[in-house]
């Protein structure tokens, strides 16, 4: 598969690992990485409802630590020009439907689709990450709102599980396990789909997809068993 | 809220609970309930995807038990018709958007509506109960195929939230409870969701919903602090 050579991506399962602050587990690799004096992050997961506004003090607090600026895109007029002539953007997490939704709304995602190909570091967690795949049918979320399509940005020649979560064989619930749900996933659809667990993370760049933190991924691909992938190890 | 007085529907949280056989905690009811020598099942969310012919086999072994005979809508050439002239009907649990996708495909929605409204019995379990709510907004199911609407039956005024589970305090997952998913869901939707609880189910008729089983429910109104309905209790 051809990861396109300017794609500088970070894509984390999650903002916050157990036990720690927002980000505080990725801080130091995701500045380095994303090599830029101000952030432009896109609040629209708007987990547990959040407004912008609140949900943008988060990262700005984040990264603030590090003297990285981060600015919320509704503080842009022109959100398009925000994403034009941003030096990196972090997408976070929250509902990925209602995500994409507004992303669709506001003529977005094409222009996010040009920029990173364009060289512009992309961070997601979550749903941010779910973006990065070829398609959100693979979210954990509740389908909160109607979005115009389950396209997502297309940059991973796959789908991100994100919060991946073995099987628990003490439980007595009858709810579909997450391997079952992504299994159910490719009777319909052909895209291998990667669980990436709570501390982990993929870095995209130079035309190679990194997994990074100390967990395995699980890489489910179509009439395939299920393979874990190591840390540290090229997929694809 | 006027139901109405037609409706007689059964919606259970799940098809199975832990340590029974497929509809063993409910046959007894459903049977007295549908009141019907053959019922018509519908097997279009495949759960694990099954196919047509397989699912079916499940519901007709349980039913069989009780000397009612299932058929599956796919034996039959003309779908709509199979509803129109069916004695009753059960939707059988799985993917919701699956479900919902092909019913709207083989253009059964309307249908389904009319027949329920004069009268016919109507049984859903798992992605069958949340069809009979207003949207399928409040499954928990994975988005593995793209549906023309998420608008559902909408038998009843509110949603359900089928397989209903407590958060678990011991928990270090990030992932949202399911509490926390459907206080999102209100930030953006005005109708109440029904968490009801493996083993639970719905009973409506003579104009009332009353929750069946030995479990409490939980409503979700928006604005309002979730309460918990008692078993017996009529429900709107």
């Amino acid at each position: 598969m051809n990861i396109h050579p300017n794609y500088r991506i970070l894509a984390a399962s999650t903002s916050t690992i157990h036990g720690s602050g927002y980000l505080e587990y990725i801080l130091e690799e995701a500045v380095e990485f994303l090599n830029a004096s101000e952030i432009l992050f896109i609040p629209y997961a708007r987990p547990s409802g959040l407004s912008y506004e609140e949900y943008t003090l988060a990262p700005q607090k984040a990264f603030a630590q590090k003297g990285v600026e981060v600015r919320g895109i509704h503080e842009f007029e022109n959100p398009k020009a925000a994403i034009q002539n941003a030096q990196a953007i972090f997408v976070g997490g929250g509902n990925t439907f209602l995500l994409v939704k507004t992303l669709y709304e506001l003529d977005l995602m094409e222009t996010l689709k040009t920029v990173v190909a364009n060289g512009t570091p992309y961070m997601g967690s979550s749903a941010g990450s779910n973006l990065t795949g070829m398609t959100i049918g693979t979210t954990n979320d509740m389908p909160i709102v109607y979005p115009p399509s389950f396209d997502a940005l297309g940059f991973l020649p796959f789908n991100i599980n994100p919060h991946y979560l073995d099987p628990d064989p003490n439980s007595t619930h009858k709810g579909e396990t997450r391997e079952m749900r992504i299994q159910e996933f490719h009777h319909f659809n052909d895209q291998a789909v990667l669980g990436l667990r709570e501390g982990s993370w993929l870095e995209v760049q130079n035309g190679e997809i990194n997994l990074k933190g100390s967990l395995t991924a699980r890489l489910f691909e179509k009439g395939k068993s299920p393979i874990e992938i190591a840390p540290g190890q090229v997929i694809f």
